[in-house]
């Protein structure tokens, strides 16, 4: 039996670790800051995987693999890179264990200190860029379109399970091209897609945006993201596209001959999305009850409890092989749980798990024709007829699919609230949350002012922003237009 | 252009570092030991991944994702696996960088020294059995029959790319049990499903058997394994199965309620595969030319070359579009290639890169009819039918997987030789290689001393081994059946 998740009024962070633990989805692990992604959480991750890597794929990219350690030496290549990922990096100094002396354990053995150390990756940059000066002498060799599949660690300090962790598993595509022009369309193209996939396949609507200066990648030029909007108010950054110029070429001496024979350095992009996403969806949808989860995305679209008496049960079992069968066909991921549990025991449980549809027969379904339909969005049940079963469920799941981004869009849309004076900024953050639209004066200063004060952070510049003059709210110096703050996960 | 590959029978090994640099599959990186898989070598591994994983999921497996790092105490906890895990591994002791007093670079902050070190996973029946400790109370909470596609580090000295280094990316699968037989059943299931996929997808005959006491794997009671036989007569071994026993459930005290309600340490399994397996790939099948694949292997089955004159491009070029539209309707990978090269360059270059089928269409074949189809395999070329023609590759594409499994399982099969004596022995190894089917004694102590004087180990007890008389050749001594030697990668 599941334990009681503690409703999102009383408490959203119990709430989200108890959703995460009832539904199976992760853990914490013995290695403070690393979790333990558990069936059901890899099963969504897995979709969620095979989507996005069918739409790199159709676009022209590739997969590749590069190593998960990183010579010390290439952090510090490239100036902000060091300064942003150096403060949090596993190290590693020695390639042997030896027996204590004492016989109560192992320790590294001195013999085996390495000559030069290497770094658990926190970001492939520097290492594909140092591979790339090999593949790369002349425009013919460009673009490369790659992208990796692959864990990454980060030294954090505060973690919470899929929205920060020390090790979280990511895309990170690598792209390099022979202008400015057609790497800045690659960064573009790809927020389109991570856009595109949030809110299709997931149902959580996104606002594409530029970062600042100061929340842009260490190491970018430019800095494109989505911005999701959780249910508590706080922001969430759900994936980022980074136009980095030529800082890692130059870092790394990569050059290209061009149409004209002259030597020029290359161009190149990096985007991503991580595990992170998981920790989104659940904020996005989920309820008091527990997980709910867009069908596209589900690993189980539809579970079957059949609902068996004494004279009934090979019959009834029967009739939900049938049901099951007729749905796969169609394409349906669906489960029977024909198990000895009671159907109370697994109702809740499939609830707790976000199923989107649960359908339940029983004895007297047989003799009408008909089966007990519930939609976990709605949280509601119906009777339905047997036939044309499989077009209902069809209907349905797009009907949910549809109902969850409209839901989940009506209640961000309705959560962006334009101000205008400092004292309603902070009105607005600390009774209502969500996005302030807000007039920016353009300064660091100002922002980090902001940040300092109220922990409010500019969450982008979104890429609809309509000039506008007016006054930063904050400094009370002239502003063009509006950008996007929030607290954020 | 492509480098020249040396000849097989000139230099192996170079052979082998030739073909995978001129398919483009991997190459070294600056990381001494680990490799860069590149877009080519990763396209065969997600092949064999898929179909893997779908072997996994339709026998009842889930996949899951445990953490990287181990914390090094786990290491020590079962005797065995630190003696055979603990001597190459990569250690992780700080988690932060600093900048050089001298500004030279930068080093490990002292400030930084972790509690408990970190080792970066061999493999990771620790950190997983540690976890289902805390899952399983019951003999309801069993099976748990879990994989994980992963990264592993083992710090080896010599590497050689595919077959041996430093990072490889692998599955592990992690399966827990009521009882010894059940446990048992799993991994020789998992033995099958290697085996099948070893010989139907990858066209690679392998023998299934058990590993001798002093090969088995560090913490195991019994391996089971697929071995291979390379064309240099050197065997490999690809896959393995290992049945744990209680060993690990009693390192990690998982125990659980039985139906008797007696408590009992769980049983255990675990088995993988990994990128080695690309290495065996290339040396079953490939020749001087370069790489050879197997059709149900092949990331692009059929290449078409369009052969354009002045006239006659666009038309050509038409026909060879509506080809390639029929072709993949038919679920063929297909890829057109109308670029600018050269005819000649495309049909060097997708030799060396192994495509299964060729197809070449210029103006004389829009006039007949016709289309010059080349197979890899046989290095043949035919004029054939454009009618017809997606039922003609279809049926081709079979035959090229038949022939390459039959002309590898011949050789495999003439390189399996009986020998009675001593000097036979010695003989065969160093003339004709291959497996040397000899008696044994069934002491460490002869295999040891065969080891130590010849190089060539035990490879395995095969399992259809049949109960036979006779006398081990090194040490006279009695031995009760047959047992496969051979020299290994």
């Amino acid at each position: 039996m599941t334990d009681v998740i503690t409703k999102r009024e009383t408490d959203y962070s119990q709430w989200y670790l108890d959703v995460v633990k009832n539904a199976k989805l992760a853990e914490h692990s013995p290695v403070r800051g690393c979790m333990v992604i558990r069936p059901n959480g890899f099963a969504l991750w897995e979709n969620m995987k095979d989507e996005l890597d069918r739409m790199f794929k159709e676009t022209g990219h590739v997969n590749a693999y590069f190593p998960i350690f990183i010579p010390e030496s290439f952090l510090s290549k490239e100036a902000d890179h060091v300064e942003g990922f150096a403060k949090e990096c596993a190290i590693v100094t020695h390639s042997r264990l030896r027996v204590k002396d004492d016989k109560s354990g192992v320790e590294p053995d001195p013999d085996s200190k390495l000559e030069e150390n290497l770094i658990v990756r926190p970001t492939s940059e520097t290492i594909i860029w140092d591979t790339y000066r090999t593949w790369i002498q002349s425009w013919r060799d460009l673009p490369i379109l790659i992208n990796q599949w692959a864990n990454v660690v980060r030294w954090e300090m505060r973690t919470r399970l899929f929205l920060r962790t020390m090790e979280f598993l990511w895309q990170e595509g690598h792209t390099a091209h022979a202008s400015a022009e057609e790497a800045i369309a690659e960064t573009e193209k790809i927020l389109d897609i991570y856009a595109h996939f949030a809110e299709h396949f997931m149902a959580m609507p996104v606002v594409k945006g530029v970062k600042t200066e100061s929340e842009k990648f260490a190491g970018a030029e430019k800095t494109y993201c989505i911005e999701a909007l959780m249910q508590d108010g706080k922001a969430l950054q759900a994936g980022t596209s980074h136009f980095l110029g030529q800082n890692f070429a130059k870092a790394f001496n990569v050059q290209f001959q061009n149409k004209s024979n002259a030597l020029e350095y290359v161009w190149a992009t990096s985007w991503g999305v991580s595990t992170r996403l998981i920790g989104g969806l659940i904020m996005t949808h989920s309820d008091d009850q527990g997980l709910v989860l867009p069908p596209r995305i589900a690993p189980t679209q539809v579970v079957i409890v059949p609902i068996t008496g004494k004279d009934n049960a090979a019959e009834v079992i029967e009739r939900a092989e049938a049901i099951t069968r007729d749905l796969k066909l169609a394409g349906i991921s669906v489960k029977l749980d024909a198990s000895d549990q009671r159907p109370g025991w697994k109702f809740n449980e499939y609830e707790v798990q976000g199923v989107p549809i649960r359908l339940a027969l029983g004895g007297r379904d047989l003799q009408n024709g008909t089966i007990e339909l519930a939609r976990r969005d709605l949280r509601s049940k119906t009777s339905v007829p047997q036939e044309n079963l499989t077009q209902t469920i069809l209907d349905t799941l797009e009907d949910i699919q549809q109902n969850l981004f409209d839901r989940a869009k009506n209640f961000r849309d309705s959560m962006i609230t334009a101000v205008d004076t400092w004292d309603e900024f902070l009105h607005v953050l600390d009774t209502k949350g969500g996005f302030i639209s807000a007039h920016w004066d353009g300064t660091a200063e100002t922002e980090a002012l902001i940040k300092e004060e109220t922990k409010a952070t500019i969450r982008c510049i979104p890429l609809d922003q309509q000039p506008e003059s007016g006054t930063d709210p904050r400094s009370g110096k002239p502003s063009s237009g509006r950008v996007l703050f929030a607290r954020a996960y």
